[in-house]
């Protein structure tokens, strides 16, 4: 992303990378914001996301904050190029059951050849309380974008 | 799972939480096999796992991983307790499409607080080929199922 | 640790383990500050520190935040109970030579069973420049102290 | 590495780094195979390596693990290039006290950008047991030797 990128112009690059993925289509998930170095999403709860208990699925978490890092990456990725995720870690903090997650993702540090990133997920309830979820650090890798 | 637990009975009580997981069935995720120590889980190829270039999304590998560690981990839990993961961290190893993924979890350490184990994910291509497509490590926890 | 812990108290529960420690105090790391939730250390630039390039090894930094990450578990877990570490993962962020190293820990969660906490490891120059060296995420127990 | 290097000439090639890091001379680690892929070193037991309560310190074993992974993508990696590690996980399975530490690194893929390794280590005690203590995993990335 060339430093001269509008925000709207960071905006319109992930939601155009969003738009093609038929996983985060299919589960719901929207972008709240982009500008460089930072990404936001939301997931909302239905039954396309929850574990044995009724709650939000490990791996729903886990998808929302690979993409969230993996987003704020691209945000900071030279034009042209696009992001593959080489491995994350994440940790659930709480279970939670209802409403939305919020997963905001953010670059640590923008290499030429590896990208790390963080994510945070939120989960706002149906009550208005917020709390965090799971916590994801994550190694990137810009590449060529082929589409 | 005491020792005296039958193979059907250990396959049984994996496929009784695995239907719980919205997620999961929504995804298609079948269970191949489930024995003391060890689970085989399948998904199959289809839009709602796909990223933005039409390859398996990463967050369609970590839930699947994520599970099979999950469940290899329920197979050494005592009767009456169900697993929640930890944390989990995973390396994409190559890209794929078509056909399915395999993922096969295995107990590394069955400790009465925490169990620890890894993942293996192949993809069974449409062509017959086989490939390492991830790699994970996981840190669960045994406690009391409530449903 | 019980909410009256003077400041004071949690330092000194922290320094006693430290000074446990064979291979901290082998490699001079010392205590800069603990208080409930958070702990910094500091580890001097030597010899015994060293990777092939002359920079602070790797295994040193990583060493370094895993017992920061620890120690701030020890300040927020009960008086007779100490720490393990489960596991942690740590990224790289730059090398670095020369000066000292600074060890942030921070708890994420305090809970019963598990404690969740990060650290960052700051390079402090010996030209007074600061940078960031590495992110650690981790996963500590708390155990009955047995000695 | 090119494919016709010799086994002694893989070996020697680890060596040489392995004598350049004062970390590991301080601590007494020695190379015991490399070969194309693999590599396993042993660390001894002294106070060098200890905890606060006597046992291998955990950042004794991360080190160990962590180079022992490195060095089996050094024996795959092009003449002229060294290895950095990018990230790495742990989880330990066991304490352990006397006897010595054996890591055995293992390269999952050999990329050009990216390698992925993983380690294993395990405990010889002094009574002749051997126990598993540590599994890793871990993202390497191929530079130019710049020494």
């Amino acid at each position: 992303m060339s430093s001269q990128a509008t925000p709207s112009a960071v905006f319109a690059r992930v939601q155009a990378s969003l738009l093609r993925q038929g996983m985060m289509q299919h589960l719901g998930v929207s972008l709240i914001s982009a500008e460089p170095g930072r990404c936001v999403l939301a997931m909302p709860y239905t039954d396309k996301v929850t574990q044995q208990q009724g709650g939000f699925h490990g791996g729903a978490m886990g998808a929302l904050a690979d993409i969230a890092g993996g987003y704020a990456g691209l945000t900071v990725a030279p034009e042209g190029m696009e992001i593959v995720t080489v491995e994350y870690k994440i940790n659930f903090i709480s279970a939670c059951q209802g409403g939305e997650l919020r997963a905001t993702g953010q670059v640590l540090k923008a290499g030429k050849r590896i990208i790390i990133a963080s994510a945070e997920v939120l989960h706002l309830g149906a009550d208005g309380q917020t709390r965090v979820c799971a916590a994801m650090q994550q190694t990137l890798m810009p590449v060529p974008q082929n589409y």
